[in-house]
């Protein structure tokens, strides 16, 4: 019976349908953006949205009976159950924050279609190598702020009047954006030598953050480099050696 | 008759005329621009972009001509044909437009010199082996939009107040352009939290920017180092093999 | 005795209360930017703090007679030295950044968490080899702001008033923050071939840039290659010459 | 005679005091910047400037000498009579302008100091590489101008007014400078659609910057990759070959 049904599940039928409920349900949620649409066919959007939430419903109890706790197992399926499970929190307060992510659902495309499950798991697994210099950039981050609240708290709270303050400035700095005109020349004005603490932060973090990328290029690199080259080369090298011991075991035989 | 008009046409001193004749509409088409020029010589030099116009659609006819329903087999031909034929659209209205666009006659230069050619011919294959993350940057907009549009269509409604405004604001962001100062700023002044949304999504996206670039590099350093070694390695390796064959025949047909 | 006392240092259980300590005093320095806080519990943050910094002090002073004058071979004894010794110099002017700079303290973890002391060793390490790209940008960047302060002091004394009123203007310009809008555009108000002079620069110094990445990237690429493939293909090769030089050698004595 | 003087000038002794000038001449020129120290001691920094040009035309003038015709066969050369030969130039008008450039004579640090003189090699050697990308990127910039021009110039005379303006400002909007809030979203509010000519120029002309890097990339890693392994590799497939040729001519001999 559960064997069935998992097989139902599996079927490329079922994927297409509930990839197409998916856009189905991408373009209502766009629809639902247009107060104009949502004036006149409101209650037909609502009602839609909410038959297609049905269907990944019932989809993921469906799953959740044929794989029991194996479920679990998969990263995929506990992203498909969280992004469908936020639909159903009932939004007391906070509701448009709720209502907005209800589209989160739509992620759901990515676990449904294979070659943007390969993307996603692409990008992934290339975090673990990247945890150390996050780490550090996250001391960075941290003694940055201290400082910078410490020092600019009191003639610009706006910008580092708190520890969070600081650090969303500082994250704008290292983004570029506006870092002089916008903070740092103004900064200046008051304590004439910020620049001492602005630009090694930036040097710093700049430098950190492009050896994040030479980091991740060097390990697509490798990892292209072994899938290609190796097999060939390894295949060669076992032939080579096999003929020579062959050779030298006639020439022994010979003796 | 056709095979000696195609002979014709493919002549260097064909290609090179025509060459002339883009870089010579090219000045043409600048002059255009200075309204000094236009009120002096403007009857000259709309008559003069006439005669370029004349020379490229006799060369397109010439060329359909001799090679009949074939010649839309090429891209570039295609791409000649429409450049070309935007020309000859009659401007009734959104005349500026169609007026300017008439300049874009001039990327037939790019078809025309072998050099330029084969640059575009790079760029686009390299695009297919980004479709997939394409897709799934698409899919990041479009949800982004739609939580955007929802949270803060009411109180920015020139920067959010759409879907399509809202994915110009994101790609705006996404460029890291004003993207604190200009709009986030001011946003987390009516929605203290908006930082939740709009960091995230600068850095998911700007994560998938650079693994499209380091996707580029790996896969010009992969072409690059076929081309270049493979062609000595694989001769050296069937020489090796084929020697030590002859070695073991000869030293069978002596047992 | 000495001996001892190393030995003491180097087991885990002290590096791990070092460690505890270091995000402890982490937390107590994060608090101390809070104003309600402080108001409230200011005397035990001051306290604890304290207690942290006898901890240090403490430590570095068992290291140091344990070590003796070897301490001080280590890079990162130094810099551990350096960051607590400044929390000891007493503040009597310039109170506010001294205090602010006892947070660097904190970069202790990075000296005792052997993944982030890794991750800077390579930083740190890839720094020789761009030595000589920054003399150039340093060159140009001294160049450019002489000609700079020479042509925009009169006009703009706010940005280019000063050799280093010019050079931090010009890091700004290289950054691209703001450098069309924010400077260029008002400076050609002024003067108007000014472009002549920023257009270039930017260019240059983008390229310079773009150069250090590309030798970071090559350098790492390298090292990588050489770790990964060289030993297998090594012991390949000698093992292939080894069996080649065999088979001659057998050969020969059967003449 | 010539050659005891080229003998002279190629000494050791004789190239550190000229980079010991030209340093020299660095430091007077950028207190020339400081109006104080002018007041007080302008005729001094005046005669030191002079002295040293004077060095320096007596250095060139000792080469031409030297080597005759030959002298104008190094591009160095060359770059060296022109930034001397700037300050030669009587400042009539245009006085300030020449005046500044007469610091280019700094350049000459380049062409003295080796490993500068390699890195600015290494630079120049990868541009013809490039040569091809920039040529197209002449003809999008040259197409986009007109076409902006011819759009926007009535309604954005400032920034589209003529070629030149729109060539300017499309630079600026390459490097995503004030992009979006400085420039496209006003002249959205004139012309609703501008964002299809501007959001695809951002990313053809991006992606042709990404291409020309990746270049750069690919290139620096093809030499490396050369230099490093193939003399091994060479040296391991001819001892192999000549080694297997061997064995068979000894085979073949015996038979």
């Amino acid at each position: 019976m559960r064997a069935r049904l998992a097989a139902v599940l599996d079927r490329p039928l079922t994927r297409y349908t509930i990839m197409g409920v998916i856009l189905f349900n991408a373009v209502i949620l766009g629809l639902e953006t247009s107060d104009s649409i949502m004036a006149r066919f409101g209650w037909l959007i609502v009602a839609l949205d909410m038959a297609c939430l049905a269907v990944f419903v019932a989809e993921l109890g469906a799953k959740l009976v044929a794989h029991g706790a194996r479920f679990f197992r998969s990263g995929w399926n506990i992203f498909d159950f969280l992004v469908v499970g936020i639909a159903l929190v009932p939004a007391g307060q906070g509701l448009a924050v709720l209502r907005a992510l209800r589209i989160l659902r739509l992620m759901r495309v990515v676990s449904v279609a294979p070659t943007l499950r390969r993307v996603v798991e692409g990008f992934v697994s290339a975090l673990p190598g990247m945890g150390s210099v996050f780490l550090l950039m996250g001391v960075i981050f941290y003694i940055s702020s201290v400082i910078a609240t410490k020092l600019f708290s009191d003639s610009f709270p706006e910008w580092f009047g708190t520890l969070g303050a600081s650090a969303y400035s500082l994250f704008q700095i290292m983004t570029l954006e506006s870092w002089s005109m916008g903070i740092v020349r103004p900064v200046m004005e008051v304590h004439a030598q910020a620049w001492l603490f602005f630009v090694p932060f930036i040097l710093i973090t700049t430098f950190a953050v492009v050896n994040l990328v030479v980091g991740l290029i060097v390990n697509s690199m490798q990892e292209a480099h072994a899938e290609e080259s190796n097999a060939a080369t390894e295949d060669y090298r076992d032939e080579v050696i096999r003929r020579l011991a062959a050779i030298e075991a006639r020439l022994d035989e010979r003796r």
